[in-house]
């Protein structure tokens, strides 16, 4: 008895392995349309009457994959109406960056959730109040300078392809949106860079427009996983003609 | 003229180079977070007045966070919506792995990608449908045998716990469903797994309910990735009393 309490526990603690991440659904489902995608030497051994069964099985994965295009056109959809619900947090986020808007005292408030950071916090915001809200000084930048290429260097996907001679251009990119295509649209997405004025190009929005496919390819539905990126393109930038380019760099 | 065309040119590669991968998104808002989120050297060199905007930033993230969580308890009603839209397929798929459906030729029909497979197909179809059709012999399996634990096995994220004394128990296993709880519940999700009779366990569906939270830490909201497991409960496995089990494998 006491074996078949451990073998319990044993197989119920093998569930959770197994289980405890939710991608494990997503490599099933994907494994099953690689077993029916390539007839592996496990299956050229298969009986033909089950091999004919799997066949059926791929029927059935195929619907499965326009059902699944038909759900990532409806995550589009939330993806649209949630952004509408940020856009006003964005839009106030660039305000705060670019310096057009000083946030009040209360909007500035922020507890951290280490008890030793809080005290440090406390100590530092009744400083802050008598130094700064009361005596802006020299110190006082505007806005939060530099703000998109701090991040643009920090994110490890993006700052490899930031170069130098890029930085002093990021330095002036004020904001980054993301607008989806509308209900009826072809999927797509755009993205707006808001630039300050500057000395490289006129333009102050560039935009870059991506187009997406969101069904499974007929020569190959297995091998569906949700939208792609089919083509893109971006806006025609007027350059200013000073712009000084060291050969070397070219 | 030429210079700035191919500067123009760099960009746009650039920005391609950024922007291809839509993930690159995410890590910005990741990015946006963990800057608001610690304070690395770099922001405790900032201006009190910029460090004072800063946390007028983590205010908007974290309301940014609560909207985010809304949007993923949208996405789980999707996926309720669409789990019913398979539910027919996974019926059928079910019916044709355990034998209790034959599909029928139409149903068995499949043109996969490549010519050079179509064609070794056609001759294959030609021939199951005089060998197999018409003829039933010996080789004919009931359904597909072996399905889920043949998935089990060639499923890298799950192979590592399949042991070997697993195998002859997932032999029964006749099909895997995943039931999501409805509006208004607390989020969670059930993984059905369904046996046929066996000198195991009693039980016809051994069940796991996983319980998920999707809303923001109020001591870390910078740290919300969407839903998470946060608590998970399997059914009991009534054991039959024979089983015999080596000390070895205990």
């Amino acid at each position: 008895m006491e074996g078949n309490k451990n073998a319990g526990d044993k197989k119920d603690k093998l569930a959770d392995q197994i289980m405890q991440n939710p991608q494990v659904l997503a490599a099933l489902q994907e494994r099953l349309d690689s077993v029916s995608q390539t007839p592996s030497s496990y299956i050229e051994t298969l009986p033909k009457a089950v091999k004919r069964r799997i066949n059926a099985l791929k029927q059935l994965q195929e619907k499965c994959a326009h059902i699944e295009a038909k759900f990532y056109e409806e995550v589009h959809e939330l993806e649209r109406k949630y952004a509408a619900l940020y856009e006003p947090l964005f839009a106030k986020r660039m305000f705060i960056v670019t310096g057009e808007v000083e946030p009040t005292d209360d909007e500035c408030e922020w507890h951290s959730g280490g008890e030793e950071e809080e005290k440090e916090k406390l100590a530092e915001d009744v400083k802050n109040k008598m130094t700064i809200s009361d005596t802006p000084s020299a110190e006082d930048s505007k806005g939060i300078p530099d703000f998109w290429l701090t991040i643009f260097k920090n994110v490890d996907m993006i700052n490899i392809s930031v170069q130098e001679h890029d930085e002093p251009i990021l330095k002036h990119l004020q904001d980054v949106k993301v607008k989806f295509s509308g209900p009826g649209q072809a999927m797509s997405f755009t993205l707006e860079f808001q630039f300050g004025p500057n000395e490289y190009f006129n333009n102050l929005v560039l935009t870059k427009t991506y187009k997406m496919k969101s069904e499974p390819d007929s020569a190959d539905p297995f091998s569906f996983e949700g939208p792609e990126i089919i083509d893109c393109e971006g806006c025609t930038i007027d350059w200013k003609k000073r712009v000084k380019i060291s050969p070397l760099k070219q």
